[in-house]
């Protein structure tokens, strides 16, 4: 039983996390995923994961996703489009622009091509770290050309919207420049920033907080993924990364003599300026946060409580997405964060509201 | 009835995040525990938060905890000395160098006298933002000077022993080297990038993802408390972040033209470099993974699945210090992470597996 836009079948070449991702989001809608990989082994790991079964030649899908690597997206697009004539293909590349130039140089009709980058991921790669909830909530950034047909358009909107992804169109080279900014460029950083604990004593290292934790964290992502993706946007990146350098420059000059006059201002500026970057970006507070409601009760923290928070979730027979519960000050007391669909955020309130449960915030 | 090693009554000076984290911390190890604060507001919030009761002069206490601000700590070092000649004195200032220089520059005798840097904090600050359980498993870093005697020096590792921390002893000098590399520096490098945000279209940041959350959080720190913290180790934050620039510098300069030869060689490096930064951070999985054991379990994902197991948790009689959800793929199936004291792991397993749960890993 099919509970989706698409109609299938979907035919996914590269199955990777963002392929097998995809593969089992679509599964789960019950439409008919068909899977494609030039490597037979990384293939048979996403059909035995559960994200689709293998692409024959000859079947017709209704729409191609290309999730290969960025460096070979362009090439593969094009063969697609050409192996099915009657599909619409999009891809998942990080960069849109570089893409599209190739296209238009191999002088292909791209009626039927409509370019796509969803905003999700994780540090770990591969099939093993597919997720169906990877895109729930998450900006799906399509990119249409002036040659796309409405029609395929639709298409992508709709596969948008049964991943449950939230969808932004932009212009390619638009959202080159936004990528640069909230993607690659911070990816640079946090390696720069990674970098210098490579050489540095362990024992240093050590001290490291959760803080340092959280800057480095996806400088541990896939090198050569990134050099394929950084150097289809260097100039988009260049500009921000510029930026950062003029900056950099200007608290080393402070750092030299924090007592010359302007030196703790110039200090202090940056540090404000992190605070309303911060500030601006949405839904901070956590992934679940931006995908699911959050209902955080008052429990008293004793063995038992949180157990008997869930039975009573259990009877109302709301699913958790997701839970966590910050460990209590020496109050005593245990605020455990509840994340459901949004669609459950009132009944569950009012139904614990009801058993007598308290609500905070 | 107590608990501890120390004996108190201890007094807390300055009664900010950190100064009632530890107060929540010695009550309720049954300590007695004396606040002090320049703010009465500030020093009853404290106290109505349940982190000790307020100083009264004439009391004498074993041991003294500097909790201020870094940029007034020496002076109240100085003072607290003078007014308890037989109590140890210790500070939580983040810059250990200046404070004992501005110290000696007293003439000041420092035997009673032993520095620390918990290192253990929050985004948040102020007294409600305390926890008792802020220094669980995380590093103490204590500084004596050459001066400290043996038994201030043992009260400090008492004190670090009683809020659970994991003692780390260091030289003044080497402790402010390291901090300026897993602290200081990761502070500026968070702000540099979340500065670009601030003056970025709104409809660029939209598109950020969990890594710009990540890599920015701390850019949300207080301006004040840093600029103090960064003037006050100014020349070994230099150090790191000169050699950032001229990792940056190269990294823009291979930018520029990615197809000459030795670019992409060039940034392929630095991310390689942070890949191996990141592999030397110690329990990189998370806050929780470094305090407590985890406990694995796999189980259905359907409605009182989670409740049932916790209900049974209830009844085993373990207390759950925390707890993630990671959402389920396709598959149906959730991975609930337990975060138990590491007495209780070995206990829990044995009872889960007994009642038939599947525990993973």
């Amino acid at each position: 039983m099919k509970d989706s836009r698409l109609t299938g079948p979907i035919k996914i070449v590269g199955t990777g996390l963002i392929g097998t991702s995809i593969g089992l989001a679509l599964k789960s809608k019950g439409l008919e995923v068909l899977l494609e990989d030039s490597s037979p082994a990384v293939l048979n790991l996403a059909i035995d994961f559960g994200a689709g079964s293998k692409f024959q030649i000859g079947t017709e899908p209704e729409l191609v996703i290309v999730c290969t690597p960025p460096d070979v997206t362009a090439q593969v697009i094009a063969a697609e489009l050409k192996a099915h004539p009657d599909a619409t293909v999009t891809d998942v590349a990080s960069v849109k622009g570089t893409v599209l130039t190739a296209l238009h140089q191999q002088g292909i009709e791209l009626a039927k091509y409509v370019g796509s980058h969803p905003m999700a991921g994780r540090e770990q790669t591969g099939a093993l770290a597919g997720r169906s909830d990877l895109f729930i909530g998450r900006p799906w950034v399509m990119t249409p050309n002036m040659q796309s047909s409405k029609e395929s358009i639709l298409l992508v909107e709709s596969l948008a919207f049964d991943l449950g992804a939230s969808l932004v169109s932009m212009d390619p080279i638009e959202h080159d420049r936004a990528v640069a900014l909230v993607s690659h460029a911070p990816q640079i950083v946090s390696s720069l920033l990674a970098a210098r604990l490579a050489s540095a004593d362990s024992s240093d290292v050590s001290l490291a907080g959760q803080g340092l934790r959280d800057t480095t964290r996806i400088a541990a992502s896939d090198p050569k993924l990134w050099m394929q993706i950084l150097s289809a946007n260097s100039q988009q990146v260049s500009d921000v990364l510029r930026n950062v350098r003029n900056d950099l420059d200007q608290i080393l000059e402070a750092l030299q003599d924090t007592s010359k006059p302007g030196s703790l201002t110039s200090i202090g500026k940056l540090l404000e300026s992190g605070n309303l970057g911060v500030a601006k970006i949405p839904g901070k507070h956590g992934s679940s946060a931006t995908r699911y409601a959050k209902v955080t009760v008052m429990i008293d923290d004793k063995p038992g409580e949180l157990a008997r928070l869930l039975t009573e979730i259990g009877q109302i027979g709301i699913n958790l997405e997701d839970l966590t519960l910050e460990h209590a000050t020496g109050a005593q007391v245990g605020l455990p964060e509840l994340y459901v669909l949004p669609s459950s955020e009132a009944e569950l309130v009012s139904a614990l509201t009801g058993r007598g449960w308290k609500i905070v915030g």
